[in-house]
């Protein structure tokens, strides 16, 4: 189907499309792009901080003043301290995961924006759609020509031209028991595979999908859960042991962003942080919460409001653009 | 003198506000943004291997096929790969460089933009001159309110107004004549210090000042010199044994940009990569030209037609608009 296309210089053009839609949406939101570290310690890790590279010089890992440091997975905890003082940030560039396992949806390394704001779920929500609807606004709107450049034709942006500006949403729990009922082998605290989320899409009429309201890690629920979700997501009041988080799933792609409300409470982020499975993880590995010194110290300083973060996973957009799975252009040649 | 200011607001509204005119201008002028990789093989450093940081999952560094990982220095290989394609490409991201010695001039991680477009010489020291004077003029045209949150003042903003559009330029040869003149201890072929710098900028009225020319590392000068210079810069017909390179240095910083005409015959590219400093220093740390072979084996696919590179040290703009020294706020409290 595609023996020659698409090309490298079609791949690199709608990446960069992409991307400036995006930024632009955020820069007409008033988002300040902030220059966020990517040599961290164990803070700018996600989830797992057994994913993280580490870095040395000579395979001497004490050139960090004998502090292990380590490719940031992401820019948030950065973001989060600017949030007083900004209301609202971004960033962009590179995560670095070391995941065993490489495919479309485990890269690793890849572009992600993040963004942080004080606002509520619901503007967080909102975000997403006018950061998903600016790029697709912005493809839709190409001449032919271009359209052409970026390996797109017209079937596709009638077929873009139709993504909803509301999208639809759906909680964990619904999304569960939907997947029974078409006959999936899924168990509550399950994760939800790449190929169900293809198939929660599909039965949404193949548009963006939000699953939201994930089970919180740190809630009692009787038993093991699968799901791992963000230490600072916060607790929602109105569902007992569910999280404000929000995943937004493409057709084509898959999860293309991760987003929650935070905890705002300094003591119950501190509580979460220390009890979570991540920082479990990360006395295994030797570290401890001195790892997250200037992470605790500068939130002992302060007083949070609430506020929200997501990420955009980009390479997600690029493959819901084109409706296939590819890779940065620039990756495939490097090893 | 700056007991509380700057703030760290308004140094990081300064970076977003430097970064968003500069990202503009080559917008505007047709740049294509290219994603790169930032864990590469020694094909992603600079001129000295020996700074590049290594990149291992619990201390095993075979986990890329075996081969060694590095953090990038630079995304030039991959931009000059794609110049062919596309003709002007820019990217921006971090620059990681494992400095013994940590000062405003040696960072172990810093922002940079670089371009490289099909084009000449003289086309080169104009996009230098038109990005610097896209930041200026944003700045300039600030309202006083939002100046103050940049924590820049009236008179600042006359300064930076009085900004030539067309930067005095001297050679490596002049001014090495011209400190010695000064009275400066500095001899032909040596580096030229930070202060020395300083000294120049002066002399030229306190704006930014080209240096170019400086000498061919791979050229038989009867003398060993210090200065090193990028293997792929073309030596100029008109003045044996010089580049056709130029740096900026910029008033209150020191050198700011890095840029030079590049070599387009395949040949005399492979030949002088292999004679390189940088390639024998490659060497003695166990590396091989198989850290280049996706480099290789793309430039012996392909004809080059002449074009330019150059890098944008980002840090510098934000110091020059400031006439101060200071750091990217976020790493200030990362360890």
């Amino acid at each position: 189907m595609f023996l020659s296309k698409p090309t490298i210089e079609s791949i690199a053009l709608l990446e960069s499309e992409i991307l400036k839609a995006g930024r632009g949406y955020l820069e007409k939101e008033g988002f300040i792009e902030i220059i966020v570290p990517r040599m961290v310690r164990a803070n700018g890790s996600c989830e797992n901080v057994n994913t993280l590279f580490e870095v040395s010089v000579d395979q001497n890992f004490d050139w960090f003043n004998g502090k292990k440091c380590y490719l940031a997975q992401t820019g948030q905890l950065y973001l989060e301290s600017l949030v007083p003082l900004l209301q609202k940030v971004y960033c962009a560039g590179d995560s670095f995961r070391a995941e065993p396992k490489i495919d479309a949806r485990h890269l690793t390394e890849f572009y992600l924006m993040e963004i942080e704001f004080a606002g509520n779920f619901d503007e967080l929500l909102a975000h997403v759609e006018g950061f998903i609807n600016a790029i697709v606004t912005d493809l839709v709107e190409k001449q032919e020509t271009e359209l052409e450049k970026l390996d797109l034709d017209e079937d596709r942006r009638k077929e873009l031209a139709q993504t909803p500006k509301i999208f639809p949403k759906i909680t964990y729990d619904e999304a569960i028991k939907l997947l029974q009922k078409m006959g999936e082998k899924i168990n509550w605290g399950n994760d939800i595979t790449t190929a169900q989320e293809k198939k929660l899409v599909e039965h949404f009429g193949n548009q963006p999908l939000f699953i939201t309201h994930y089970p919180d890690p740190l809630w009692d629920h009787g038993q093991l859960i699968e799901v791992e979700k963000f230490f600072n997501m916060i607790p929602d009041e109105k569902n007992p042991g569910r999280v404000l988080s929000a995943d937004l799933i493409l057709p084509y792609d898959g999860e293309a962003v991760g987003a929650a409300q935070r905890v705002h409470q300094v003591e119950t982020l501190k509580y979460r942080l220390q009890n979570s499975r991540m920082f479990k993880m990360l006395k295994n590995k030797g570290g401890s919460i001195d790892d997250f010194s200037w992470y605790i110290k500068n939130l002992e300083k302060k007083r949070l409001d609430p506020s929200c973060w997501l990420r955009f996973w980009y390479v997600a957009h690029s493959q819901m653009a084109t409706r296939q799975r590819r890779h940065p252009p620039m990756r495939d040649f490097s090893y």
